[in-house]
Formats: C-alpha cells, structure tokens, sequence
C-alpha cells in the first residue's frame, strides 16, 4: 500500500483544464494530485534561423517553477540570469516527445512556443508537462487550421507521459515528491499512440536495474500511458 | 460608459483565493477582472548581509509574468538571461509597499520574500500585486507568530493599491489593458489603512495634468483603495 | 533653517555648462550644489526595430553613476555585469520624461541617446539629470536641424525636474544627501512648461502622506520647476 | 554492413591512454575511433556548500568540446557566456554515471571534478566520457588514497557506458556521427559490473520503438559494455 | 611638423586637477590636450580573499570611457552586460603598473581600488590613466597613513607613462587619435623614478620595427617621462 | 644553469605536429617542452558585420585553458560564464600577431578564426599559440586557395614569437612555469620573417628594466626566434 493509499499501478486524480488562457492559440492547466502545471501553445510566424523556407515549421517548449513551486522556495532563474541544468535538461526533453507528435513538413512557417509552467511541484512535473502540452499544442493547431495558416490539416499523433520508479523493490507508477524522493530507480517515458516508446529516461538513484525489472516498468508505464491518453480524450470531447 | 459597462470609479469584479499553494506560509490566487497573479509569502531566516543582528527583518518582493500572460507572447526572462527594467522596477515597488505594511524591527531575523506571478495581464497587475500581497505577507506573519519565529505578535498594517488613468479626459478607476493603452496620463497609488497615500507614480502618456486634476484622480483612489480594502477584510473573514 | 542655510524652497547653487564635450550633438555639465554630473546627447539613424518607418524618431537614456561619486564606493556595474533596479527605474523615468518634451513624429528616423553620468552624487541626480538632459536633447536636435537631419524645424517642449521631501513635517525642495536620508516622503516631479506635472514619483519613506500635504509638496515643486526652468533659459542665452 | 565495415555489435577500435596529464591526480586521454576527448579528474577538499560536514564527499562532471571537434565549428561557449542545454545535459549525465561507481559517504570531505574536454568529435562522446571517466576517477582515488586523503580504501565498482542506434530496422553498437545523424532511435546506455542498466537515455528521432526492439538493443548493449570493461580493465593492467 | 604644430617629442598641454571628487581618499582629473579622465583612488579595508592575512595589500584598476568620449557613441558596457577585451586589457596594464610603485607589504590589510573614467577619449587615455593614477593613489596613501590605517609611513615610488608612435617612418610621442589612427608601430611605455621602463607594450599596426627604431622610441619615451614626472611634481607641490 | 638544465638562449624541445584534426582547414598540436597546446583554424565565409564587402578578410584567434591544463584545477570559463581578462587579452594578441603574417585585403570575404586550447600549460602559452597558429593558418589558406576560395595566391609572412625573461639578472629564453614564477621582469615578443619586432610585451615583475638590458633580451629573442621558425619550416617541410 502506497503512502497515499494506491496501488502500485495507480495514476494519481488527474484533471485537465483547457482553455484557461485567454489569448493563448491553446492552454491547459494540468494537475496530477497536487502537481499543477499552467500550459500555453503559442503560434508565431517566425520561423528559426537555421530552418530553411519551405523545410517545415518547428515545434519547441519551456519549462519554469515559480519560486515557492516547492517546499522550500528556490531561487527565481530570471533573477539569478539563468536556466539551471535541470530546467534545460526538462524543456529539450519536453520539446523533443511533442515534436515526435507531429510532421514538421506539415506546418510550414510556424514556430510554435509551449510554455509548461509549475504552480506546484509535487513529483512528476516533466511528465504532467507533456501530457498537457500535447493537449494546448493540439489546440494549438486546431486554431492556426481555423484561422487559414495551415494548407492542409496537420494529423497530431496522440502522446503521453508516464514517470515510474522502484520503490524498496517494488515498481510504482507516477510517483509523489515522497515517493520519488526515496526510489531506487526513477523512470520517465513518453509513449505514441501506438503504445510504443518515444523517450526512455531512467537512472538508478540507489541500486541499479536488472532487463528483467526494467521489463516490468515498461509494461506499467504503458498501462498508465493508456489512462493518462484515455483521460486526454475526454478533456477533448468535453470540450465537444 | 466603459468598454466594459463600467461607471468611472467602478472596479473591476475582484477575488482573493486564500491557501492556494499548499507550501507557502502565505498564499492568495488574485483578481482583478481577467489580470489573475498567484501570490507566495516565503519566510526564511536568512537575513540579507547588510542588515545587522538585533536590526530586524526584512522584506522583498519578485515580480514575473508567466511569457503568455499578455496578448502575444514575451521572451521568458529567465532564458533571456536578465529580469526587464520594466520587471525591476515593478518588484521594487511592490516591496517598498509592503515594507511599510510592517515595522521591520518587529521581525528579527526573518527574510519575508514575497512572489507575484502573473498568469493573466489585462492591466493593473502591480497594483492587483501588492493588494493581494498585502494578504500572502500577513498570512506568512501569523504562520511564522504560530511557529514561534516572533517573540511578540507583529502589527500588519492594511495597504491597498489602484491604477487609475485620464482616458479622454474623464478620470478613471483600474483600467483594463484596452483602456490603459489609450489613457493620456497613467497613476497607480498605494495607500495604507489611514488612507494615506504610501506610493504614488504617474507618467503623463499622452498629456500633462493640472494639479486639480491630479487630485481628482488621488481622491477616485482613495474611494477606490477603501474597497479594496473591504474585500481584504472579507477574503480574511471567511477563511476564519 | 536646513543643514547648509537653505529655506525651504530654496534650490541648491545650480550651474548648467554646454558644450562641455567636443564630439557630442548636444552636451552639458550640470550641478546642483555637489551633485554634478556629465551628460551627452548623441544623435544616430539606427531607429529601433519595433519602430516602423515613417512612424517618427526615438529618445532613450541611459544613466550611470562612476564608482566613487558616492560617499562609499560602489561596484562598476559594466564590471558586475548588469545594471542595478535602481539605474534602470531612474533611466527610464528619463526617458519618459524626455520623450514628453518633443512630438517623435517630427524627429523621423532619428535615434538620440542622452547619456547622464553622475560624477559627484549628493542627492537629487535623477532630477538634475531631467532637467540638465533637457538641454543636452535641445542642442542635439538644433545641431540635426543644422545639419539637415531633420525635414521642419521641430519644437522642443520645455521640461524640468525637481526633488521634494518631507523632513521633520516640513516640506523641503531639492534635498541634498543628508536630508535626503532623513527625509519621512521623497518625491521626484517633472514639469512642462506649462507647469503640469508630467511625472510624478512619491514614495513614503517613513510615514504616509495626507493629500494636502501632497499638494504643498506640488504646490512648492511648480515653483521650484519655473526656477529651474529659468537657469535653463538663461544658460541658453549666454551661449548666444 | 555498416558504412566502416563493422558488425551490428562491433565496438570502432577502442584506446584508453592512461597519465596524459602530468599534474591531475588521475587523466587519460580516450578514443571510440575518431572520437577522441582529454579527461582529467582533480581532488580537491572544497566540498559543496550543501553537503554537510560528516555526510561524505561528491563527484560532479563538466564536459566541453573544443570549437573545431566538429565538422563545422561551433561557437564557444566560455565566448558566448553560457553553457548550452546540450552540454549541461550531458555532464549531468556524466556525474550521475559516475557518483554511482562510489559509494560517497566513503570520501569524506573530497571534491572530485572530471573533466570530459572532446578533442575530435565523431559520435559517442557521452559514453566515451563515462567509459573514459571512470578510469580518470579511478586513479584519482588510487592517488588520493595514497596522499593519506582517505582513512580507509574506496571500493570503486566498474561502470562502462556504450551507444547505440536503431538505423534502418537494424540495431546497430557505437554509432559513428555518420550512421547517428541518420538513425531512428538512439540509446545511451550505462552499465556497472553486474551488468545492470545505472542510466538509460533513449530517444525517437524518427520512429517510435517496440518494447522488442528496445530488449534487443539492451542484449547488445550489454555485451557491448562488458567488451569496454575487459578493455579499461587492460588498460589498468598495462600501466601495473 | 605634426598635425597640431607640435614637434616629435613634444607633449600635448598636461593638466593635473587634484581633489576633484569630494568622498575620495585620492583624485584627479587629468588632461594631455583633448584626452580627459576623472580618477579616484578609494581605500577599504576588504583585502582579497587569496591574500592571507599579514601577507600586505592589493592595488587594483578599474577603467571605463563615457559612451561619448568617442567621436561616435560606443554601448555602455554597464547595459552591453560585459566589459569588452580592450577594457580589460587596459585595467589589467594601469593595476600592474601602479602596483609596482608600492611595497605591498607595506600596505598591510588595505584595498585600493583605482577608478579611471575617461570623460573625453583623443588617444593615450591608458598612459594618461597611470600617470593621473599615481596621483591619487599617492594621495590616498598619505590620506591612509593620516587616518592611521598604516603602521608605518609608505614609500611610494614614482612611476609615468607615455604613449608613442612611428608615424610616416618619425618617432613621435604623446599621439592625439588623428596621429594614432595611421601610426604604424604604437608602443606605451610605463617609467620608474630610475627611468626604467616597468611596462612596454608595442605592436605593428602596419610596419614591424627593427632594434634601432625600438632603441630611438624607448629614449624618446624616456625624455617625456621625465616631464610628466615634473609635472606631477608640480601638482603635489602647488596643493602644498 | 638552469634547472631542466638548459642554457640561457636554449629553447625547450618543441614539436609541432600538423593535421591532428580531421575537420579543420588548418590543425597543428605544438609542445615547448611540457606546454602543449592543440591549435586549429578554421576558414569561414562569414565577414564580420563591420567589414564592408570587398574591404577583404579578417583573421581572430580564440584561447583557451582546459580546466587542469595547470598545477590546479581552474573554473571552467563556459561555466563561469566569462573570459577572464587574462584570456581575453592573450587572445587579443594571438589575432593581432596572426592579422600581421597576411594582407587582409588579399582574403576577401574570409573569416578565419584560429582556435588554441591549451592541453597543458607549463610557462609560455601565449608565444606557442602564435608560433603553433601559424602554422595553422598557413595550411588553411593553402586549402582555401585549393578549394577556389582564394582568386588568387595569398602571400603569408612568416612569424614566430617567444617568451624571454630576467631571473636573478640573468636573461633567459623561453620560460617554463617555475622560472617564470620567479622573474622579475617578463617579456613577450612576436618577429617577423625580417627579424623585426611585431609585438612587444613586458612587465617588471620584481624589477624594472635599463634599456640595455630590454636590448639583450631583444638580441636573445630574436635569435630564439629564428630557430622556432626554422623549426616551423621543418614542420612544413616533413608533410611534404
């Protein structure tokens, strides 16, 4: 029995919000149990620098805490003048699983912003953070076909992302800070809608990880991956 | 009439949301119309190296906007490297605000900072900043007298802010965004609970003021800053 | 009586020296008492970016202070690596106000810098740099007009700043360091000819202000701005 | 065949020159065929702020690479001001790999830093950092055990880290930049001496992959690292 | 004959202005012809953190120019985020040089730090910076000792500099900017009160120098030296 | 004697080892006895923005330190997030000596940016970066003028540079660290193919300098130079 009483293969309540910006393309606040996440799509016409005209749009994010996100504040980055290695480290993770969502072919001239921004950390925020942010950039690309900037619709690959760990030996899925904060072995995947892996991430905390273990983790993650895609869709269908 | 029906003095309809951040001492989600800020107080003992033992406390704040807080998106500052002159000069008086809701010898020892983040800016979010502030840092006071960290409770005076602007000649009360564009002289005024005036900033945009007019807009303020004041008070009551 | 003999609304000796820099456009040493600083107005045809053309000119300025113009020295901040809250508020209240003293319709194309450097800080830099920036921007914008920068003569709108304060409940004008110090209300005032405020910037540095205690600090601020505005005059004429 | 004319499990032609560097406490100098990088491990006794006196020591990474390693040449970073996302999550990998070769209660006091500084890039760079690195630690720690800086010897467990690709359906070991810049799917994979997985990074870049594949691809990873291991193991030996 | 009638050896007018700054422990504003700089030299007691204690004192320059002491406006490094190479260059040359003119430890426990701000740039601002900072640095010194922050009394040893040029194939000294802009060797020359040179810095801008060129500047550098030395002398003793 | 056991006017054992990288244009590791730096340089179509079109090529050089390139470890300066002024100003030389050997008219539209990183630094650094980039920089032209780059042939003077210095009254050539750290006056010197000086820099570290004895060094040195440059020749020569 887990410290909040679930199961081992159990997700925590998780809810999505769309639409909680105002001027945002797409928004979605995201929670998994107290982890929150305020995420905006942003759709510009300002193509980067090395991406040739006609070669594609591109797709990238940004990841940020505010300060008290934790608990114990930490530093705000834009005071300290930087990104730490953390936070880098997340946004080129988060910007890679979502461009695996689309083909950059097809959006031509865009540039698309995702910001992921934590209201409250409590484990599992890179994950909760692609999960949503596919949601606003889906959104996102709805709004720029209805406002003629796409040519033709663009087909976006359902993704979702799960975080596991080994807990004295036992493998749990989505993990509070608590939790993680004690697992031998953490474990962030991002799957396609095909059930197949789009990112692997894993390091051993405390004690390394035998194929047969690391097995047992994919099979859970994909179970949960599942959920967390089910749930996706019916945020959509809500929203009719 | 107003874009949005509003009278002259009328504010916009407002909300403080206690607690909304299970970490923070003190924490309010607050409203003005669609300018939304989530507010942290963070109390720490680490006091600033200038300020000697047995000369206090202090307090700071920090102030930033979330990259799609406004109409299209702003560069993130902390991936820009450095916080805009715009955002030092806001933080800096959302925390000289505050320090004078407070005797800083009353609080030995403790570094209060307090985050104003903004989710959503349609106008008004310095002056939304330190109303709701005002409540985050009372809250981290009681907290911290709870905890012990204050050998004697400590007196927290009420401080309220508005933005007020001459829009067409006619003086008016917490403009939104579309208003504020257009306003030929802006005026943001932080009062305390004698309502007397604590700050005060005006730049004419468009048109200079004559002195009259300028106390037309001090005297809409005051009116205004009292009802702020109100919901305050009832945002306390109700938490109880 | 005030600490160096002065009445109440009595400026310090104020001196307005041009054409103290051979290269410059338009330059000026100006004192108030001890404070003395060095500014320069430079004109240049690199508009900004986000400035269409055909949509008029800019002003901008820039405000530095040299390590030991304060009683302690202080850290270079081209040798830390970034500018203080402080310099950025006090050069863009600059900007603002002298932005307020020319139409940038008339100045297309134009791009003019004023550099004020204080050398000597003894209170009320930012002010003097108001009001000694005002005739650096004046001799720049003649020498363009000369050099055929510039299509129609343009009018210059005269502009002045002073420093008030209340000190012991009474108001004093341009506060040196040592009462600037001890001061309960600081407040910084820019005027126009016609003597309306096109700034204002009051802060309660120990306790709060009544309206009409405001409006004795406006009433003695216009008075003091007409002086000013005299010695600006003045300085002109000497120089032929 | 692959376009040098290895097998799918073949290693390039692997060097590990130990003592390159005649003052760090342990260096070696590594080559995955063309890929070579300069390694350095120095001890120091300036433990880290965060780490308590009594609760061990720590091992952290940089990792840069001169401008020209590449086919291209990069700016530099020390140039440009920052480190990039990529360089910032590479080194953290690095340290990761490497704080799990030691047990860090057992280095009371000491700071080791290991520099990873790639001379010629050609693919694999992280890994042959880790794969190199550890051998740099090792040393240091023979040597810091020596300078009577340790009270009892350290148990160094073995670790080795290899890469690998999905390219065209095939998996392929030690992908060369040639064969990686047309791969669909990368893994960076890092082992210790049980042979289990201490980090797994992998990556779509432009096919997802079945939970087989990704089995497959571990089996040869992990004959792929024990083959580093009988080679860093031999490197030991030479130098007796 | 040169540009501005002077001839080869031959200095421009020099002025030594002392005590112009109100707060510091040394300065002076020192001009050669057009070429004008504020300097300070200010005393603290915050020795370096590698300067063991009763290991003496540190000397340090720090050097800036007025974003117009140019004929065109050069970036404010304090608003460019960073000091450029040539800044350093020069701060690194005026803090070697002035520390040869102390026994540092004799300055036990002291910080001086010497600030040259160039007002007015027409060439040989780094020459004019050493010779207007030995100056201050001597008053501060005497300043010291009167303050009793010196055990005992300091000898401060003489030093000049001058700047020097091979124009059209002629030896010159003391070059304005016009005279720099097409030398074709530069070389500044640092002199003790023994006439030895303690800094030489040449390069070919255009032409390389052979020995005997070198050997005519070097003693025509030494001449000049000489009198700018008397001219320090003589604005020591005009202070009386 | 010295202690490596050298004479006075003996050089280290120098190699100089060309095409050490597979990319660059140009590429050569150099060793003075332990001081090992690998130099490569790299042509580029990318004029600086100042130059105008048609105005020619330019020539820079970057340096650089490993992190324990030294007897201890340095900060990483991509971690730190500047070049120290030490780094900047060496490499400032290395351009200007490098632009010296080449008619900048005669490359136009060509960027060469020459990279030296110190390996291991043992006295001398800066002279072999100028000495090793030579080398590079000629072979880079040469594959220029083979690729088309070139309209036709550059002609590429041949320079050399070495450090010299007075050890107990002694002058010495080309110093290791541990003479180095004990001279009382250094001096750098970069020849051309005539025997004439390009650049000079000295500094009296303990004391300063008579002329005659700058001469001796100036003999000492260019006789030095000659043989680095014959050894430069062998280089070439070998490579066929």
């Amino acid at each position: 029995m887990r410290i909040d009483g679930r199961g081992p293969g159990d997700l925590r309540p998780i809810t999505f919000r769309l639409d909680v910006n105002p001027y945002a393309e797409g928004s979605v606040e995201v929670s998994f149990g107290k982890t929150t996440l305020l995420i905006t799509a942003s759709v510009d016409r300002d193509r980067p620098k090395w991406l040739a005209e006609g070669a594609g749009g591109w797709i990238t994010a940004e990841y940020g805490m505010l300060p008290r996100a934790t608990h114990t504040r930490s530093g705000r980055e834009a005071s300290i003048g930087k990104q730490s290695g953390r936070t880098q480290e997340i946004q080129r993770l988060i910007g890679r699983a979502l461009r695996a969502a689309v083909n950059l072919r097809e959006i031509e001239g865009l540039m698309i912003r995702v910001d992921c921004d934590v209201l409250v950390a409590d484990g599992g925020t890179r994950t909760a953070a692609i999960s949503g942010g596919w949601l606003a950039l889906r959104q996102a690309l709805e709004r720029a076909a209805v406002e003629g900037l796409l040519p033709t619709p663009v087909t976006v690959r359902q993704i979702a992302a799960v975080s596991l760990g080994m807990v004295q030996g036992e493998p749990l899925v989505d993990l509070c800070y608590e939790e993680d904060s004690t697992a031998d072995f953490d474990l962030n995947l991002v799957f396609n809608d095909q059930a197949h892996v789009i990112e692997i991430q894993g390091t051993a905390e405390r004690t390394s990880l035998p194929n047969e273990e690391l097995l047992r983790l994919l099979t859970l993650g994909e179970s949960a991956a599942r959920h967390v895609m089910a749930l996706q869709q019916a945020a959509l269908a809500t929203r009719g």
